[in-house]
């Protein structure tokens, strides 16, 4: 025991009083009390704790992303964290059944007492979103306006100050375009990529030719889904052509960190993009279970009202079903798989920039090793 | 031991010759074998396997609704195989994440080979959702081409002749139909009933028209959709109402099926009512679980292959996001709480319901006391 | 929205200035804040939210079962209580992957400032454990002692006080040993009965004597635990027998009680039976994942401590393992497959059985239908 | 389209007329088909299926552990293809509450038709345990036993086959036992470890015996447990004790490989590692899944039969919880938290260490960039 340490008892280390003691019924202020109404109030504290808790996480890892370099110990504490919040998502995101133990009915006893509460005014939440990286402009109409209308003017300014703070997307995004794997890598370098991937789609498109199970409506529908595909894939080459589509939201991701990403997810077995791999995977998987919430979060709602309106006054099964796609944040990296190259396809890593990578993110080992 | 039974051993009762043979790697065929054509494999027969105790239990459950009565302990044996489907639909929701440690690079390295192979073909996974009452008229385009196009003769010649059967989303239909709630519960209780939900619709509307935090184009909407939730309710009372709104898809249940079920999930503590309680809510269970793996099934595809086409010549995850939605089958089972009441609105139980229901379906109990 | 009903705000309702203030870390009084106290606080709080929740199902569980009579409406809604609580456990063990991603190193950080707070002083747990039916004399050693040296007087007179109420275990082997099966099942039926065990027994020991894979001595030892069980199944049917057996707590049940259930597994599918199979099936399952998180919970701790000591000043590991099947309460549910015959060896239910629980059990169905 | 590859089919390439053609019911053969015997066998050729899978990549990571060196690339394979292991031991750990939709009644329709059948002859679980590095030694007895009677001759051979070839555990063990860190770590630093553990020990000393919550006889046992894990902590530092408690099975790792295991952990945030870190923490969580397996699966036997015997003609129950402890195999780097310090604690890790094994494990890596 160290010296001058207090001792510590278990309920006043985690003050219970506080936790165990903020459960108070509404029905039962107007009335009978609902039994199942505290469900409904720790179900939902147990998510806030949650997003305290990832919330906490999440900061960390921008606080580490924050400074221009950071070392491949920083990077193995941000997968380390990013890891912590994919288990603690996967908690969450079966926390749902637990909800659905309520039928609509038990809801309904105590819904009324609760207008216009919503889970909208969730302030973790929406921390949690910008934080990631969700921009106003993303969020459809409704939510865009609870902003200006459903929040107290303190929380309103708290969630604006943060919109106003680069969020993770954008440290992300910044870091993989600062990697210098572009410079380096030679031009022969690009010029092979283009011509094995061309290879490769046009395989593709001979494949939805001779698909004799097509109809001709599917065929051309096909087509044009390829031909897109195309135009995507060109503009990996033309800067400007990427800014356009970016401007069309086809891309959240900078050019320069396409390329990254897109080298990355190539040449994931090599030991230098192991941790930036691991990086991409977990954002990957944070998005994944995020987008699963907000589906199941939706199914359940409308299981429990139908297409009733909820307490905050709004048909919120809709409204949520809404958000599932268009809140989604990392989309580019699930996107990115159609550029990938069959191993066999790839050109061998250009020793350049392997050396200056090696240099770069190893940093102190490669110091050390070559002392 | 029983007499005259020949000694059984582990692996031939499993045919586990055939089982672990079953694995032959196309890569390998081909040249270098792929280190992961294995899990591809295995998953896919995994799957399979799961589709046909699926099968097997929902065939049972088909035959039990078939004739014109089933006992309560009918009901207790198909209650127990849908929750046994359940518990089975978990862990093939949850295989997904096996399949997500397959990247995309290493599904590249055999892709090429499995042309045109796709999940498509899978009889057994069409099956299921013919005989849970997926209609081809509700399929998407491109999954209704398929039937003429992609599989054999003898396949779909197997699976019209399953369509041709009725499903168990119209062996449900009928049975609810059938049930005698509603010839015995007299005017007057839905006069109650309509008087009750109107109280219940006129709230929500006030509460629309009074929240500030709506834009005016926001409350537009919100208002057209309690128009639209007033007149599905209006159509609940009115026969012909409710057939036009069932020709445009907006409820799939027959008029007398879908009254009956209300009327269940109103009344569900009544001891009469806790087994056809448990079955909605089984099937709903199913609905959500089907929903869910179709969704995550589509990200996970989108994670593989971005927007590349499928080894089926077509892009996979596109199509799978679109059946998602479309191809839900209890879908009246969620919207149904729109109609439900607080249980402090209900109209008492009719004795005349009751006691004829009582009679019904716990006959032989019933038969016993009755002497 | 009823009439004087005030606005709730979602902040207020879930008084999130508590929940969400009640972390503050014992490392950042000493000196530097560990990063990773924070998981252990929220995870610890949202255990101690989930073990109120769970007393709370239980508590109304209790109460039902308290009055002499219970109805199926009555049955129904514990039923359904003590589902929710299996899906509250399930995410209970689910949670301990979220610890299990603190590493060792990590808790090192802020072990020191935790002396002596110690899981041990959960109240809520221990209310849970005694609410079930964990008796003083079925705990260990330490943990006995720890009722009067580890606790508060008030904490302690809590608990005592509850050791004095009836307990869920008590209340449930009451309620069965009240089921009026064994009165009215003649002579007749348990001859059949037991002559068709005996058969079954008798079957085991031919199998036994007759397995050429066992050794002598392993042969001994079956025939041993072989021996054993036919003792514990000729006590069945001699009530002095039985209480001695369960003075060695090899039956916890009352000998009534024993009956009733066994009776109630063999006859699940009867409908008068199907609501309290559902209940002996639930608290089976209560106890099964109660046994799980007590063994994953001890793995956890070697993992995260070995055979160090924890902050309680114990080595909680040895501890835990200790009690995971020492801790168990309604293992009687488990054995009684031990006396369970198959179907086709089963003696049809008698008549007067199902014509009396018919009216006990169903009692205003039967009363209506009777009429 | 690669050239010249014939087209693929689903349920060719699957082989589903095998797979779904391997299941024939033995109670069909002699009488009346069981309706659950179907979930009992495709439940078990899932299992058949996953094991195979997992062996698959068992044998891959043994196949790269075994030559002399293995480089950074290499190891990213082997944490990858431990980490789909852990998937689906995941999976197969849920999979066992799909057999308990089973009850035992269901299970008695049909359980003696198996005789002599047991998973005891799963011939890939045995593979699997002992190329994980399960020796003869510490199976208990009655699975010794297995091995001569049981199996066929052809089965015994193969399993002994693998027995004489190195498992996982050895070749883990000597690659541990290779890396340089103990040579070049220069006896202070030792000393300094050495100095810190020991402060952290007589502080653990301490607070037993402050602590007043113990009794004496508590006191005595926690003292004893102290000493326990003073000698084990001696023994770390004097190769002839370490041997000797090896001998009494309290270490399963070499000396030099628990050094570099301890030494792994304790600076895992160092970036050189990390790779070695993350096959360390894998292979603890394959064998906290196992065990968490074996204990779920034993529990699952006691409810399904009680106390009767399996159809092996022996208690399924007693033997499997024996295993579940016994059959341990990296216990080691669970026990090995007991010898851990807090990072403050922490000698810095040696320039030489770092240097020697910054050029060993990222060899290429830092050949590039020392150039």
């Amino acid at each position: 025991m160290k010296k001058n340490i207090e001792p510590c008892y278990y309920g006043d280390y985690l003050q219970l009083d506080k936790i165990l003691g903020a459960q108070s019924l509404e029905s039962k202020k107007y009335g009978e009390p609902a039994h199942d109404e505290m469900l409904f109030i720790i179900v939902h504290q147990v998510y806030e704790l949650w997003f305290k808790q990832v919330l906490h996480e999440l900061n960390a890892v921008i606080d580490t992303f924050t400074p221009e370099r950071l070392s491949d110990t920083d990077l193995i504490g941000v997968v380390h964290r990013l890891n912590r919040i994919i288990q603690i998502q996967q908690l969450m995101n079966d926390q749902i059944s637990v909800m659905e133990t309520m039928t609509p009915q038990q809801f309904l006893a105590f819904r009324d007492y609760l207008v216009p509460a919503s889970g909208f005014q969730s302030i973790q939440f929406k921390r949690l979103e910008i934080s990631l990286g969700l921009k106003r402009e993303y969020r459809i109409d409704f939510d865009k306006q609870s902003f200006y209308s459903r929040l107290t003017d303190e929380d309103r300014a708290l969630l604006e100050g943060l919109e106003a703070k680069p969020s993770l997307f954008e440290l992300v995004d910044r870091w993989l375009a600062r990697l210098p794997l572009l410079k380096t890598a030679d031009f022969d370098f690009w010029q092979h990529y283009k011509q094995a991937t061309d290879t490769l789609l046009n395989n593709d498109k001979d494949t939805i030719e001779n698909n004799d199970t097509l109809s001709d409506k599917e065929k051309r529908q096909e087509l044009n889904d390829w031909q897109s595909t195309r135009e995507n894939f060109d503009a990996l080459f033309d800067s400007s052509q990427y800014a356009s589509l970016r401007k069309e939201d086809k891309f959240r991701l900078s050019h320069k960190a396409m390329l990254s990403a897109l080298f990355i997810k190539q040449y994931s077995e090599a030991p230098i993009f192991n941790l930036p791999f691991q990086l991409i995977t977990a954002l990957t998987e944070i998005d994944e279970k995020l987008t699963i919430w907000r589906y199941r979060h939706a199914m359940m709602v409308q299981r429990m009202l139908g297409t009733k309106i909820g307490t905050g006054g709004s048909s919120g099964h809709h409204y949520l079903k809404k958000t599932t796609e268009s809140n989604r944040i990392f989309s580019d990296f699930f996107n990115m798989a159609t550029f990938l190259l069959p191993k066999d396809m790839l050109p061998p890593l250009p020793a350049s920039v392997s050396r200056y990578l090696g240099f770069y993110l190893s940093e102190s080992t490669a110091n050390d090793s070559a002392k």
